[in-house]
């Protein structure tokens, strides 16, 4: 084949190509379960415009990150966050070796089920249940921990999977975005191998492109083979000041695009959308409480205040889950 | 078009792009400067057998990470680590502000040149230069000093920019891993930050996969736009046993292959070839003094010993420069 025949060639298979996925995009719409409303509109225009080569907003591929909160962006988080779910669970669990957690806190008030005795143990006592529950084992221990529970625990109020429980119009932004040459990446403040065991298969994420907050591991050599043992020692809070340090280092370059739905993310928002050139902001604002939950100021878990007034200071996007949302959850549309 | 119309034109396309890829890559050896030694065919080998979907060895490409070593695995680190002379530089640009440097180790070794003396003041006094050369500015800021310099520096043997002083060969292969579906990381013991800037370009490994030694980073206000400033405060130091903590931490899953050169790639190389399955190890042995250099159990830079007698154990790949190599760097060749 020379030069000639393979241009023509690809030139030709170009072409049918292009005829079919015209032909494919014209049949469906990407973001189907959206309203079509100002938000769904701000989002196709932000991707139209940094794929458009001609447009001075034009952003190449390698330049398209986007990151999402995870608890409250893409997963529900009430009545509190599911990865305490997860540890109250492990408690239960764990209980019978642990017979001195029938006297002490914050262990007396989960196998209690005394959420407001729990609760009152506070950030001292949350950090203990943490240590107790996500350390002590190697990182492929936790890691069949994890996947088990995600795949049979179930959700008090839905009666179904925690995992069921992601946004459909979110999965299909995700997709989307990624359609578009994005690299999609998670930034929560949950646990980063409480996510990675089922974020790809969920949301189309790999691994790496999850942050999250750690404890600290160590590589140990066990009957002669390696192995890293979680620690019961914090690592890294990626929360609120700490979300664009934990962008920084595990990305090292920032985002165009950053998506959240509390307090926690403002200063993720804001470290993606200051920066020179075409940027994105959304923030999802939780108004429904029949399909999911009606929360924002006064909410203890994912309180949302001061990025709702910073939203409106910048142009970032404001979702009306209520408005904006046709399905909240994927089994709704089945 | 109908679904058996796209059916046809996309089997259609698929083969005369199969036909004329086929052509192409008969073409060249993606391995051209490799001679057809054993290393070569081990890395062929290894490759054929994860990519190979009726083998047993077969690896989805999701799980094909690879993980490389930089200093001595992909450019040079001799006299001694380039980042070293990344911060001598520093000190030199930046000691007009600084008259008490004059008389203050380790600065007044480096201002004197006195390499001798600069040793002596040990991992502090290197600590002590990193923290003088590396913090107290922005990211934003740091990026383009560290443009600058390696755009500008020159070694000194070689008299070439220190990105001319990468190796051919190793080019040839992370290209020819990624032609293959691998996700090629860098997993050194040099500065994240250091290396994120220029590693796209030379080697075709984006930021977001390369790991590293790293300082904190603050997230401030300034002007009333965010920044991230570099505080004088280590955080993780990516060599020996945390190599495979920083992999757990970045990537979140185990590659089936590493790449080092020394001693400080050896729990790296333990923890991507202890596991389940095809797995690969691979070490380049600097034997060339002629082109490169020679040095490996008594060095002091790269000291490579303990690697060396586990590699014959383990079986992992060891690289005669001399021998397995046509040419060391991309100039030789051009």
């Amino acid at each position: 084949m020379n030069i000639v025949h393979k241009r023509f060639t690809f030139t030709f298979c170009f072409i049918l190509i292009l005829i079919a996925s015209i032909h494919a995009r014209a049949e469906r719409d990407p973001l189907a379960s959206w309203n079509d409303g100002s938000a769904k509109q701000a989002i196709v225009a932000f991707v139209a415009a940094v794929t458009d080569k001609s447009s001075s907003d034009y952003v190449k591929p390698s330049e398209r990150i986007a990151v999402f909160d995870n608890d409250g962006t893409l997963w529900s988080e009430r009545p509190v966050y599911f990865q305490l779910f997860f540890a109250i669970d492990r408690v239960k669990e764990l209980a019978p070796k642990h017979p001195e957690w029938k006297t002490k806190q914050p262990f007396k008030a989960v196998l209690e089920n005394d959420m407001d005795a729990l609760a009152a143990t506070g950030e001292k006592g949350l950090i203990q249940l943490v240590m107790a529950t996500h350390a002590g084992m190697t990182t492929v221990e936790f890691e069949q921990i994890v996947k088990k529970w995600i795949s049979t625990a179930k959700h008090t109020r839905f009666k179904r999977l925690y995992n069921d429980l992601v946004y459909q119009p979110m999965l299909e932004l995700l997709s989307y975005l990624r359609a578009n040459d994005f690299k999609t990446f998670i930034v929560s403040g949950g646990g980063i191998e409480f996510m990675r065991p089922w974020v790809e298969k969920v949301y189309g994420i790999p691994p790496e492109q999850v942050i999250g907050s750690s404890i600290k591991t160590k590589f140990e050599t066990r009957d002669g083979k390696p192995v890293l043992v979680r620690l019961p020692e914090i690592d890294f809070i990626d929360d609120k000041e700490e979300k664009p340090v934990g962008i920084h280092k595990f990305i090292g370059r920032r985002p165009i695009a950053a998506f959240g739905n509390s307090d926690g993310d403002l200063q993720m928002l804001q470290w993606a959308t200051a920066a020179n050139g075409k940027r994105f902001g959304l923030i999802v604002h939780h108004t429904d409480s029949k399909r999911e939950y009606a929360y924002d100021r006064k909410s203890h878990v994912g309180r949302l205040d001061k990025a709702l007034v910073e939203a409106k200071e910048k142009g970032w996007t404001v979702v009306d889950m209520k408005k904006d949302w046709k399905v909240i959850y994927p089994f709704e549309s089945k």
